[in-house]
C-alpha cells in the first residue's frame, strides 16, 4: 500500500482525502454520506486523480419525487390532477356519476387509493391534454403558487429538501451538468426546476405524452394528446436519459425501487460511478417510510445498496435541516 | 425617428448597427445574410436592448443534413447502412434474394433509389437493430473514420460546412446553446457531433428507435430494438424539440421542406426569433439542387422564406469557402 502511495505521488495523482467542512454541504451532518459524495467530487474532479474526469463527462441525474421534494402523503402532480379535476367539474356534469371523478368530487379518499389502470389513465387524460404545452404550463405554475400541503401548509416548491439543494449547487460548482430524471410528467416538472432547482427546462426528463403541432389563430402551437408517449420510471428511466442524453450518467440519486435500473445501470459504466439512495427514516420532520409504502416504496433497491455498497442517506440522522427556511414556519 | 433614436439612447438601449468584418464569420461574404445574423445575435445579446435575451433564452436550433454538413448524393446515413449490409452479407446468404438486400449487394443504385416504406424500414432493422447502443457508436465511429465520399474522396466528417462551424462557434461566444434537430437517426449523430461541432450528445435530438435494457453478462445494457419511436422530421421535430428542450429554440436553422415546421414553429413564438434556410446553389464547389431533389427537397419552404422574410443563404454568393481546409483537397 505504501508503494503503490508512493507510486501515486510521483505521478501526481494523490488526491486529498476529502474532509467535511462547516462551509460544504452544510445541512448535512458529517457522515458517511457526505464523506461519500465529497470524496467522489474530489477524485473525478481534481487534476491528475485516477478518477479525473473531463467537465463534459460530468454528468448527474436525480430522480425528483421523493429525492428532491416530499413525495407524501401523494404525488404532488396528483393533488394537481385532483385539484384540477375540482375546477373543471361545472363543464363536465357527467363527472358526478362517472369514476373516477366521482369519488375526487366527493372527496373519497379510499375509492381514489384504489383506482385501476384505466381510470387513471382518464384522469390523466381529462386534466393533462387537450391544452397547448403553454396553457398547461401556465395552469401548473398557478397551481403551485397556490397550492398547500395538506401537513405543512406550504406551496409545494418550498418542501424542496434543503441539503439536496446544496448537494446540487456543490456539484455544478465542480463542472457536474445536473439532470433530473423524473416518473413525473415531464411538462410538470420543469414549471419549477429551473426556479426550485437551477436545473432549466433541457435538462428534465420524465413521463410524457404524445404532442401535435396545430395551427391555432393560424400560429403553430403544440396540443397534449390524450395518448402515452413513455413512462419514465424502473426501466423507462435508463432508456429514456439515453434518448436525452446519449451516454450513462456518471451519478445517480434516487430513493425508491422505481430508480433502481436507473441506478443499477449508472453503476455499470466504466470508470468511477456513484449511485445514492435517500431513505426516509424522519417521521417527526418529514415522513418515514420504505418496504410498505404505496408511495415510494423501497425495498428491493434497498437491499441492493446494502449489497453493492451504494451510499444510503439516512434522512433523521444525516440532514441537519429538511426544508428551505421559508416564509411559514414548518408545523405537524 | 430621430426622437425615438434620442429616448432609446437615453435609455441606454441603443445597439451599436451590425458591422461584419473579416475577424467575425470570415468564410461568409459580406452580404445581408450575414449582416441578418450579426445583427440579431447582437440585438439579443446587448444589454439594454429591447430584444435583449437571458443566456438560458439563448437556444438555437440546427437541423443536420444539408445544414451542417454535405447530404448529397445520399445522406451519410444511407451509406452507412448499405455499407452495413455488405459487411454483414457473409453471415445472411439469404440477402443475395431478399430485397433490398439483394440489391445493395448488387450495387443497384436505380433499385435502390425505388425501395418502398417496409424496404427501407427492413434496411434499417438489418442494420441499426440488435446490438447495444454502446456497440453501435462504436461501429459509427469506424466507419466514419474509413469511409469516403464517392465525389470529395474525404472522410464524411470533414465534410461539414465551414461558415457553419464559424457560426456555431459565433453563437456559443455569445451565450447561445447549440443544439441539433435532425431527420438522421440520434445515435449515428451523436457519434460525430461533439467532435465536429463542439456540441455534446444531450444536445442532440433525432430520428430514434426504441429501446431495452437487457442483462449482457450481468451488466444492464441497453439494446437498440428494429421498432421506430420517433421520425424527427417534419412536424415530429417541433414535437421532439420540445420534447427535449421544453420549449421554442428562438433560432432555427434548416435547408429543406422537412426543417420547415420547425422553422414556422420557432418564429412563432413571443420576442425575437430568427430562421434561416440554406440553399444549395454551387454546383462546382458543392451541389446545386431545391425543388425537384430527391434528397434534400427544397420548395415550400423557399417559398415561404421569401414570403415571410426569414434569412436565406446562397451558398455561392454567400459563401467564401465550403469546407474546411483538409489532408485531402478537394476535387471533383
Amino acid at each position: 500500500m505504501k508503494r503503490l502511495l508512493i507510486a501515486l505521488t510521483v505521478l501526481g495523482a494523490v488526491v486529498a482525502p476529502a474532509e467535511a467542512d462547516d462551509d460544504t454541504l452544510p445541512s448535512w451532518n458529517d457522515s458517511p454520506a457526505k464523506r461519500a459524495i465529497l470524496d467522489f467530487v474530489s477524485r473525478t474532479t481534481t487534476d491528475g486523480s485516477p478518477d479525473f474526469l473531463a467537465p463534459g463527462e460530468r454528468i448527474a441525474v436525480f430522480d425528483n419525487d421523493g429525492t428532491l421534494w416530499c413525495e407524501q402523503p401523494m404525488y404532488a402532480q396528483g393533488s394537481f390532477a385532483i385539484d384540477r379535476v375540482k375546477a373543471l367539474a361545472p363543464q363536465h356534469p357527467e363527472w358526478q356519476t362517472h369514476q373516477p371523478f366521482a369519488a375526487i368530487l366527493a372527496g373519497d379518499r379510499a375509492a381514489l387509493a384504489k383506482l385501476d389502470e384505466p381510470q387513471l389513465a382518464a384522469l390523466i387524460a381529462a386534466t393533462h391534454s387537450g391544452m397547448t404545452t403553454d396553457d398547461f404550463a401556465l395552469t401548473v405554475r398557478g397551481w403551485l403558487n397556490t397550492a398547500r400541503h395538506p401537513r405543512f401548509h406550504r406551496p409545494f416548491p418550498q418542501l424542496v429538501y434543503q441539503p439536496m439543494l446544496e448537494l446540487l449547487a456543490y456539484l455544478r460548482a465542480h463542472g457536474y451538468k445536473t439532470f433530473i430524471a423524473s416518473g413525473g410528467g415531464i411538462e410538470f416538472m420543469r414549471v419549477f426546476a429551473e426556479q426550485a432547482y437551477g436545473i432549466p427546462p433541457e435538462q428534465v426528463i420524465g413521463s410524457s405524452g404524445k404532442l401535435k403541432v396545430e395551427l391555432r389563430d393560424g400560429r403553430p402551437v403544440l396540443v397534449k394528446l390524450p395518448e402515452l408517449n413513455s413512462i419514465d420510471d424502473k426501466a423507462g428511466k435508463p432508456v429514456n436519459i439515453e434518448l436525452h442524453l446519449g451516454r450513462r450518467p456518471v451519478m445517480a440519486f434516487g430513493n425508491s425501487d422505481g430508480d433502481q435500473a436507473m441506478l443499477e445501470w449508472t453503476v455499470a459504466g466504466a470508470g468511477p460511478r456513484f449511485a445514492l439512495v435517500v431513505h426516509h427514516t424522519d417521521a417527526a420532520r418529514e415522513y418515514a417510510y420504505d418496504r410498505q409504502a404505496h408511495v415510494g416504496k423501497l425495498d428491493a433497491a434497498l437491499d441492493e445498496a446494502a449489497t453493492r455498497g451504494w451510499t444510503v442517506v439516512d434522512m433523521q440522522r444525516d440532514w441537519k435541516t429538511i426544508f428551505p427556511k421559508g416564509p411559514r414556519e414548518e408545523s405537524r
